[in-house]
């Protein structure tokens, strides 16, 4: 199954636009989980099995798991939903980005060593650094556009030819570079009117939304602006917010009330 | 000793501003070292001990380490480099770009668990996706500003009032984020021109500069347009001319040949 009919089936089978994104820091992590080996793949696993039903799609963030050498772990938790939680589609945030020789290797790492079904890619390279990705056709691909920090509008909002950088990138990867229906972008809920922008230019394509929960984005002007005539087409994430709702070993638990309450507040605007 | 230091005392002891660029591919090792454990290792370390004193620094590229699970590889060759050639710098050629709190992360990765010296960055997401890399004050931060893949044009030469986007990254780059003297810029040899208008942008700020060899750059119009008054400022990238020079036991060698032909080429034109 592809990426694309997966996302579709999770956004309907759980009635769901909520991404649960995986970030886990060990500093955070309740205190019985502390000094064990495989603390990361433990906690994350708690709150994949506590969500699951949930959530449209997974998000681990690999720098969290490369800063400790766990790319073990991330491999087991990956391996872990594929098995427990087969219709949830798990989107690896790695937002590489290089040329085409070398952006083999990262596909590789991606979509074989880690088993991803998606790849966040960074497009500052261009066209050439997007297709080896593309060249595995189950695959979703993930493309930065508007980023949600502040340091996002440095670039993204440079006007070139009457449109700002960001909405040139939606055009690109709409017109351009998604000719088998496998892209999909990165556009922040802390710019609404932005993301509105961005549907209006890339029809129905998925959108992943980071942004809401810690970093404050507003979740019924975010689904307002970038819902489709299906109210789907959104990967709505929150990553800290659910992964610290509980600061103990009934973490797993805490976790499954944020993610219904955000899937909740989600729904009521679809 | 901080990377700068050390990239301008490797200039000067090794007369030299070739870059070895490190991209292990095991499909082109030498029969010999084919299905060993640590082949990748082996490869790489006889390279580096065979063009250490003709180098001004080495560059692995993490790609061809992670798409075959040999982080511990990638560990243990540049301990190796600090090791045995400790005044030559390494830069972890990677490419992140993120959030502040995952390029935290990236930056424990490439400093703290890999050892580099510095390492390449995406500046699509903005200054505070680069900051946290800055906070390492005895590391180098190198942006991508003009890459040498053919669509490096599609974003990187849009215009954004009166210059050129890869122009403005290295303004920004040169005016407001290089506060601490730590930044160096991704600059590809297809495009001379290109780097002679960075270099007028940024003064003295060293470049790295793939794209010679395998992709075709000229070594005389590269080292024209992107030295500076002292004959420095240039990290001249080779990877697979040097790599792959020969194909038998004798691979090292061979890509010592390839490497002192490249620093002499280089060198009549400083």
């Amino acid at each position: 199954m592809t990426f694309t009919d997966q996302l579709a089936a999770a956004w309907q089978d759980n009635d769901s636009l909520l991404c649960v994104g995986l970030d886990p820091d060990p500093a955070k992590f309740p205190a019985h989980l502390k000094g064990r080996d495989d603390a990361i793949f433990e906690f994350c696993t708690a709150i994949v099995d506590a969500t699951a039903d949930l959530a449209c799609s997974f998000k681990p963030q690999i720098a969290y798991f490369a800063a400790r050498r766990a790319e073990d772990q991330l491999e087991a938790l990956i391996a872990h939903i594929h098995e427990k939680h087969p219709g949830i589609p798990v989107i690896l945030d790695a937002k590489r980005g290089d040329i085409g020789s070398t952006a083999e290797q990262y596909a590789v790492e991606a979509f074989e060593r880690f088993r991803a079904d998606a790849v966040t890619v960074n497009p500052y390279m261009g066209r050439d650094s997007v297709e080896p990705y593309l060249a595995f056709p189950d695959k979703g691909v993930i493309l930065l556009c508007r980023t949600s920090n502040a340091g996002g509008s440095d670039l993204q909002f440079l006007d070139v030819g009457g449109e700002k950088l960001y909405q040139r990138v939606a055009r690109l990867a709409a017109e351009q570079w998604n000719t088998s229906g496998q892209i999909g972008l990165v556009v922040g809920a802390t710019f609404p009117a932005e993301i509105a922008r961005v549907r209006q230019i890339v029809g129905d394509m998925p959108l992943l939304v980071p942004g809401i929960g810690a970093q404050g984005g507003d979740v019924e002007a975010t689904v307002n602006a970038g819902k489709t005539a299906k109210t789907t087409g959104l990967m709505i994430n929150s990553s800290r917010a659910i992964l610290y709702a509980g600061q103990d070993e009934n973490y797993a638990a805490a976790a499954r009330r944020a993610a219904q309450e955000t899937r909740d507040a989600i729904n009521r605007y679809r």
